[in-house]
């Protein structure tokens, strides 16, 4: 059996039936912290313990070009990708700034960008190829492509593994991705392309049936139904990176935080290739991309924000970090009914 | 003139614009950061720097008994009011651990709980009275008592600005409170009753027609426009206090962030009383609490967040800071596109 089969860690649900009991001793009215509780009772169960922390966090960040960026599916040029791998690595980045603020351990795998790009502590060097091919001509990528990039990810969430990590995020930069996304979105679902596109890093609205027509070319091309088979049609490198973290993190009982739209779809196809994945992701923010609700409802999946975030990167991930550790403070430090000599209801 | 009508401090708005240029040249698509980037700008604006910070805040909880909570409107009994303000002090209330997770100045402000509290360093003992009035019988307060709760709240901010705080929250707590704050929000909006009250703490759905009935006796009762006098009528001593620190708190320069349902509801009365303090008044998230949400629309305010959250003391504000920190972290320490030598749209 494929490594990224195997059933990941089960949950024992006994632990949550306790969590959510001593919710109730808290001083405050029930559910009052809203979703701030269900955070702290998932933690519970994620970590087998009524007092789970959340101190260690690893944040890595694949990134790979896409041949069908050379249509024109995206306002910023490919050479953006290759620069933003080098501004993540230096610090300059959205995420290299959420990162430090979090003490996060932080790391960029480059699965494949156009242009190399020099050694660098922070970039785990893991080019495959420099880009995807052009989707809508051919299959994104190979067998083996595909098997490697699965692979990356998986060894990402060794890192993790390795450094005691309690929350892994997986972030993404690619450009032409969204369009990469949306294609694997619209194949899973079975939706019409112009419902799902939106307008990525700033697209024009006038672009948009382009997009889709772009989407709809692939389709067209590439009808497996195989999840894994529609990544390797369909995928860029930084997704299945994506997919192949989220597998094995699941595997080995470190819950994933979800960014945005790239990284729905990379949940979207781990759960399709192992079911068992499901539990241990959580769903930070709704994307201002307009087909991120609708992968979210695919994976009932309610996300915790929506604050108009449309980055990428794993940004609105670690933005909400905050929160889980306020909502684990609450948990853990609360005082009970009984221990404060409050009345109850 | 009376200390509460005079003008709030100017906001220079030309760092606004400035502010909102340097977002343009970070390396992000534009807009990216959502609502992140709305808060790193008018923090710009507050602090006149296009380099703002949010590492001191201010907490100050006020508490107070409502007459009206002996017509049993509330599902907790009156004690907890006493009870909570000594489990704020000693730590063990969901504001006290936040504000410990904030390294906050924290302080409660008791002005007129129903029993007495022992002393405590982090309590500021003014008690006006052992509770208001029911002000479904008569008014809530005296003129005196009103003016008394104002300039509490006014030497709360003045504290504040001592430790050249960067930003206010205000919380409270008062058994009975949204019963106070639905009629204050129903006099200012013209509303009926029925068409504001919530569950508050967690009242059944079938005693929500006797929690409107009471408002509607007391604002046929009270039939004051002057937002002064609708306050003397119908509010809480803790409801007043925060009135008179959101005011002050403009004077001085201080941005508010406001909590949910009560706090909102004293916001809602801030402003009738002064205009000039809107531009310094944030709105954290939106409560659970059905009637939030119109209050907000009739301060045309946007919240935060939306998580669920219904449990006052300033909690959901103080669970928003992080959220407000990663947003100046990411404007000042972001790389421009130029300085990283990242490509343009």
């Amino acid at each position: 059996m494929s490594w990224y089969l195997q059933a990941a860690t089960n949950i024992d649900e006994s632990i949550t039936e306790q969590a959510l009991g001593h919710q109730l001793t808290l001083t405050k009215p029930p559910g009052s912290l809203g979703s701030l509780e269900e955070v702290a009772v998932k933690f519970s169960a994620f970590q087998n313990t009524l007092k789970p922390q959340l101190n260690n966090i690893h944040i890595s960040v694949f990134a790979g070009d896409h041949g069908i960026a050379a249509n024109g599916v995206s306002a910023f040029p490919q050479a953006v990708t290759t620069e933003m791998v080098k501004n993540f690595a230096n610090g300059g980045a959205a995420i290299s700034v959420l990162a430090r603020q979090l003490h996060a351990q932080f790391e960029v795998v480059n699965l494949g960008t156009l242009f190399e790009v020099d050694q660098h502590e922070q970039i785990v060097d893991a080019r495959i190829a420099p880009g995807t091919k052009d989707f809508s001509q051919e299959k994104a990528m190979s067998t083996e492509q595909l098997q490697e990039a699965l692979l990356q990810g998986q060894k990402s969430a060794n890192r993790a593994a390795k450094n005691n990590s309690q929350l892994f995020i997986g972030g993404e930069m690619g450009i032409g991705n969204t369009t990469s996304a949306s294609a694997l979105a619209c194949a899973r679902m079975n939706m019409a392309a112009i419902d799902m596109v939106g307008p990525g890093t700033g697209l024009a609205p006038e672009q948009l049936p382009f997009k889709a027509q772009m989407i709809e070319k692939a389709l067209t091309l590439h009808t497996d139904q195989d999840p894994l088979l529609q990544l390797q049609n369909l995928g860029g490198f930084e997704i299945v990176g994506l997919v192949g973290a989220y597998i094995s993190c699941a595997q080995q009982g470190i819950p994933v935080l979800v960014d945005g739209f790239i990284s729905t779809a990379a949940a979207l196809m781990a759960v399709a290739i192992n079911e068992s994945v499901r539990p241990w992701l959580l769903f930070s923010h709704e994307s201002a991309e307009p087909g991120h609700q609708k992968m979210l409802q695919a994976l009932q999946a309610n996300a915790l924000l929506n604050i108009g975030m449309r980055l990428g990167e794993g940004s609105g991930a670690a933005v909400v970090v905050s929160l889980m550790q306020s909502a684990l403070a609450l948990h853990n430090e609360m005082a009970t009914f009984s221990q404060a000599g409050v009345s109850e209801a």
